[in-house]
């Protein structure tokens, strides 16, 4: 089941990360996991990973000692316009080839600018620097270009350590081109099957007649990526015949699903906040949000989708009792009786988001975030409902974490009620529920 | 300008993160910054650090090329009692000495087993070798004890990678034997300068004469970290006597503050949410928010702070026409004669929610997040809009990127025109305002 990691092969990937922040650690990195993540994914090898400051000749150390010693080398960060970014400089230094300026990596630069409305800062146009013998990366979300360059049989590529930058340049440019360089394209399939709140343990747990079968088989990959409030289950396998691959993968992924049930929200990278927009829009029916301890991050979650406006029509963040009377319609009574904090207080809030957006289905979280307690109630505590065209559900949830854990988790329980409120309702089931 | 963060030195520590599952990116790191950060705040330099894969001959090769060019070393993980633990069988072979049981450490590991009413597992006195040329680290709240050991002068410490007891050794036990054995306690001091929404091109080239000054002082650390919508300048003087390094910190960040003037949001890791929400507590006043295509967000970023709901009564988010106007009261006129992507809407949207849920202030964003255009205007097109109880201002934006960074751009532009107003209001400033 474990995958070999060590040197050598040309699948084999080393990463350097440059930045004196990771050294002071005024930052903590996320670049390092995500790479490993996405060349895991692509079908290579992470044989180390490394964090050298911003100086030149350590940078410049490093990647001659890495180089010859896997198929390729990651640079991340040090390769924007200011005088701490000293990447390009220790690649030259590295392959002793000084550095150019690159005209169509200027022409670049100076259009990312313009097109973005701004002055081009003074020395911006050092990011149009590379060795001689190197070439640009072109990046599509940010002005500085990558660069990439072959030492001693080792693809070499410095990208940004921006994060979203990185990703954007090592998905559509650097991981492709390893892939085309290195003849590595084996016939490997792999799915992703995407399970919502439930623990790596439990999933692993309820995979144990999975992993028995293909413990020790060289030609399969069964890998867990835990997230918050999400695994994925990423099912691999490898070999010559094409249909001999297929056929193993989908009776992998027949049996993974099957021993994850309904916990299973779909495949190969879909979210709640995804999985719930399409079933929404499947059905041609819209959606409201009413928010008490997530803030807007419910609604937050659902709009940060593409296309997410044809079903999300809005919602309503009602912190306040008063707000929640006034905005929501939530009956003072309740309130009077019972507190906030409340699973009715849930339901009525759906019904009220429901009701005065005039959608077809209403979505509620409240309870106590922290970290103080609230009503007499301990931080964790959180009710989340759904009100819909026939069906009324609530679920009640003590929930661990800090303040922001349980803010999001209570969005992922919110969405995953609606998943299965939704599902239910396609299949018919029983109209009023309520999980306590 | 720059920390020298290279090899050498008794301050110097490297730092080596031993296991596959930071490779593979199924977890994500949170170690190693925790310990740069604890070194730096105990005056020590972390000169570099590596993720090494569960391979005893790599971790051993690792320890030997450390070994000799840093003062301390320090690995975390791998010293747990399962076959793929090799920490201590790596140090073994690295000090070319053979591992020994320790009486004293078996019954450390035995009376924390019995302690916490456990049988002792198989293999658990595993956990009690040591290289005979090493000693033991006692862990206070775990069952794996760590090894100190000096190689070719440098102090090697392996601790637990499970964070918790990882951070209570290294506190407790290995930082302290490092500064009695060193004799370092030089003064360091630092102030990190939090600036909003500047890149960090335009921060470095404000701040030209400030990095003029530092260029090639051993004693000053001037570095940049930045973040969406967000950059941070950390200055930091090393030095004999703490009033002198305290003076002159002083005087670098009092010109680094004066040269990037009101953009400066803070100090010391301050976000704009948390300068918002500190400006509106300070003045006992409050907040409603108002969003279209941030959809949540902006009210999220301000509820994820604790606290914020003393000044935050919640929100409203408005997708479509209709729900603006019956929510929001945006007229319809005014959207028959404009459409809802209009600086008008924005200033009507704040307006709305002040009004309706009865706050001191009201923030609110409209636009096109793409990935399509809306109503004829391209993603990106924002109007951001405050209305307080004297003024009223909006500011229109054209963003870059994706939907989700111009949703999160438009949340950091719309919290920065609210700081702006309440800086200005308490400095008496005019009531009505565009930026267009």
């Amino acid at each position: 089941m474990r995958r070999l990691l060590g040197p050598g092969g040309r699948d084999a990937v080393a990463v350097l990360l440059v930045g004196d922040e990771l050294l002071l650690g005024s930052v903590a990195d996320s670049n390092g996991a995500w790479l490993a993540q996405a060349c895991t994914s692509a079908g290579l090898r992470v044989a180390g990973m490394e964090v050298v400051p911003d100086d030149t000749d350590l940078v410049a150390t490093a990647v001659r000692r890495r180089a010859g010693t896997v198929g390729t080398l990651v640079l991340s960060g040090g390769i924007g316009p200011t005088s701490d970014d000293v990447t390009r400089q220790a690649l030259a230094e590295a392959c002793g080839c000084p550095l150019v300026r690159d005209p169509e990596a200027e022409v670049a630069i100076s259009g990312w600018f313009a097109a973005h409305g701004r002055r081009l800062p003074a020395g911006a146009l050092r990011m149009a620097e590379r060795p001689g013998c190197a070439r640009m990366v072109l990046n599509p979300h940010g002005s500085a270009p990558g660069v990439a360059v072959e030492l001693g049989g080792t693809q070499v590529y410095a990208v940004p350590g921006v994060p979203g930058e990185l990703r954007s340049m090592v998905s559509a440019a650097v991981l492709p081109d390893v892939l085309a360089r290195s003849g590595l394209l084996r016939p490997t399939l792999s799915t992703s099957v995407e399970v919502a709140l439930l623990g790596e343990s439990a999933v692993s747990a309820r995979l144990a007649d999975v992993e028995a079968e293909v413990a020790g088989d060289p030609a399969v990959d069964l890998a867990y990526l835990a997230r918050p409030a999400h695994v994925s289950v990423r099912v691999s396998v490898r070999g010559e015949d094409p249909d001999a691959v297929r056929a193993r993968l989908d009776g992998l992924v027949a049996r993974t699903e099957a021993a994850l049930g309904s916990d299973v929200m779909g495949r190969d990278g879909v979210s709640l906040p995804s999985v719930v927009l399409d079933l929404l829009l499947a059905r041609d029916e819209t959606l409201a949000c009413a928010e008490s301890l997530t803030g807007g991050g419910l609604c937050a979650a659902l709009t940060s989708v593409p296309g997410s406006s044809v079903a999300v029509r809005g919602g309503v963040v009602a912190y306040s009792a008063d707000a929640k009377r006034d905005l929501l319609g939530v009956g003072p009574g309740l309130v009077a009786a019972h507190g906030t904090v409340h699973p009715e207080v849930a339901e009525q809030m759906a019904q009220g988001a429901r009701a005065r957006l005039g959608t077809d289905w209403g979505v509620a979280t409240t309870g106590v975030a922290g970290p103080d307690g609230l009503e007499g109630h301990e931080p964790g505590e959180v009710h989340v409902a759904v009100a819909g065209p026939a069906v009324l559900r609530s679920r009640t949830l003590q929930l661990p974490g800090d303040r922001r854990r349980v803010q999001r988790l209570s969005v992922a329980h919110a969405l995953d009620l609606l998943r299965h409120c939704l599902l239910a309702e396609g299949a018919g089931e029983s109209p009023r529920t309520v999980d306590r």
